[in-house]
């Protein structure tokens, strides 16, 4: 029989899990405390060995690292031909040298994109109305907030561009389209799934986009190409006391150039679930009152958790019986 | 030519203000900084005589004390005729009375509803997310919440109960549809405005709407009858792990039944933007991990402010050219 790795943690999905792979492969669980004893495991004689498709979750890079070259040449030496990743974002693995090594990827799109929406849309709320920082000054003994009049403002009306219209930003424009916001939206082509009232910008008209926008949301996956992104430049084309959102990866946005505008003023607020080296957060973050900070909490619900879980394992026995798992990465199409 | 007074803030609809009663009234602004003053004032050849409509904000309180008895009469006996009272509440206007003297009050029904509807939505994803406590362990140096694993919850797919469907209360819904959540309410008579999908429960079955509630949402008046209506009885119907959400009047919750429940774990969570006794706060909330706490900002946008204003003195101009403001409330009609 098979064999198929989980590696990383697998929470809510125990009882699936032993269900998908009933007679159809032996699951084996990671348990390696650092690199170097998962690399051996792999070989042939370890405790890995016949692995043919890997599980994997972020928090597996805390013991064994990310999936580097170094893994990926590892895991295709072993033999194994498929990872599915849990998680909407896969910068965690280096998944153009897996395609260079016949290794394919999947990941869960649709499972997050409720959980990771919703942040979204709660940062967006929180810097419009200034409700995280109203929270604080209650509990330090004040009563109403610090804010100067005019800096709280409804949503309805205003105008939310979302960066990177996906199916995370068409649930956040349909949460907002709900008040109703204006949405318009930039990604390289249209989303063809996209409603009517979402409103797209293409390259030509990036600027003209955030010209008009009360709110900046991004998400785009991190890449190469994507590391700083959203910079001075595309910053300083916000109109003055726009809002940013972040619940995409904090590498994204030149934190750099969002702090100069914290500092003066051009940014009115910014909501951000993500930083570009976490678990650390900037210090000089937490000093802007007008920051709602929260820590990666956005798939952090045990309903999309498992949603999540189902459908990663599920790729991987899709793998087993069919070849190939629903949810392969772009790069591989 | 007649008189208006400005009793309380106007702070966004100046230039309107001149501008409605331009040729039309007199307007004088209340300056008294204690009750003696102004009932003073209200006097025959005092600062106030003559002035036949008051437009009121709650903030007029904090130097004259609430519309009681006492400023009624006074108030008839100079000759004012509408009280165009700016908010949805007006528990700090002895209405009652006014209608025995004579004296005609209006509220700003509408012009609210956006606002703090918003605000009940943002403390429901809060607590069913576990997201003011995790912003707090952010900041305290911590990473991740010290939530346990399955106390954050998607919103999709729960259960929302609306104490209370009128237009608050139906925005509320609508925004929670947008998830979809399912959406149940009770009224003593059905919202005639409610859409098919808002599930009504009477008197008979308002038992059965709360076992079957995720969260329960506070929209009912404050008045005599509703004072403690959210109380042991109704908490200890709910299920287990319920949440509790109050941006109503803080006095329509007992308070100390909700924290024996917060004790023990009946519910799972709060998100309060009132309290009984504002601006104090009770300081054993504080130390729940999973409560929500805002110090009153349902209304507190630039955009709600100035539609409050500009109604609450539409109501006062319609008085005086037609003898009836739009917005009289309920207990006049």
């Amino acid at each position: 029989m098979p064999r198929v790795m989980i590696c990383g943690d697998l929470v809510w999905a125990h009882q699936e899990c032993e269900e998908i792979f009933q007679g159809l492969a032996e699951v084996v669980r990671m348990d390696s405390p650092d690199r170097a004893d998962f690399l051996s495991g792999l070989k042939q004689g370890g405790k890995y060995e016949g692995v043919v498709g890997v599980y994997r979750h972020n928090v597996s890079a805390d013991s064994i690292g990310v999936f580097d070259r170094e893994i990926v040449d590892a895991l295709a030496a072993a033999g194994v031909k498929w990872i599915a990743h849990n998680g909407a974002g896969y910068d965690q693995i280096d998944v153009l040298y897996c395609k260079e090594k016949g290794v394919w990827v999947s990941n869960t799109p649709g499972a997050v994109d409720d959980a990771t929406a919703t942040t979204g849309f709660y940062l967006m709320i929180s810097a419009l109305r200034c409700f995280s920082r109203a929270e604080r000054t209650l509990r330090s003994g004040g009563w109403k907030s610090t804010h100067r009049p005019g800096e709280a403002h409804d949503l309805t009306g205003r105008t939310l561009a979302i960066l990177g219209l996906g199916g995370i930003g068409l649930r956040l424009a349909e949460l907002a389209h709900a008040f109703p916001m204006r949405i318009v939206y930039h990604n390289r082509r249209p989303n063809p799934n996209a409603p009517a009232w979402c409103e797209y910008f293409g390259q030509g008209r990036l600027d003209e986009m955030l010209a008009q926008a009360d709110v900046l949301s991004v998400h785009v996956p991190l890449k190469d190409e994507t590391v700083g992104y959203v910079g001075e430049t595309m910053i300083r084309k916000l109109k003055r006391g726009a809002v940013l959102v972040n619940t995409a990866r904090g590498k994204v946005v030149d934190e750099a150039a969002m702090i100069r505008a914290l500092e003066d003023g051009h940014l009115g607020a910014v909501g951000l679930d993500v930083f570009p080296d976490e678990p650390q957060v900037n210090p000089r973050l937490l000093e802007f009152p007008n920051a709602t900070l929260l820590p990666h909490m956005g798939t952090e619900t045990c309903d999309s958790q498992k949603k999540m879980e189902i459908r990663a394992l599920s790729n991987l026995r899709d793998f087993l019986t069919k070849g190939k798992g629903f949810d392969i990465i772009p790069e591989f199409k």
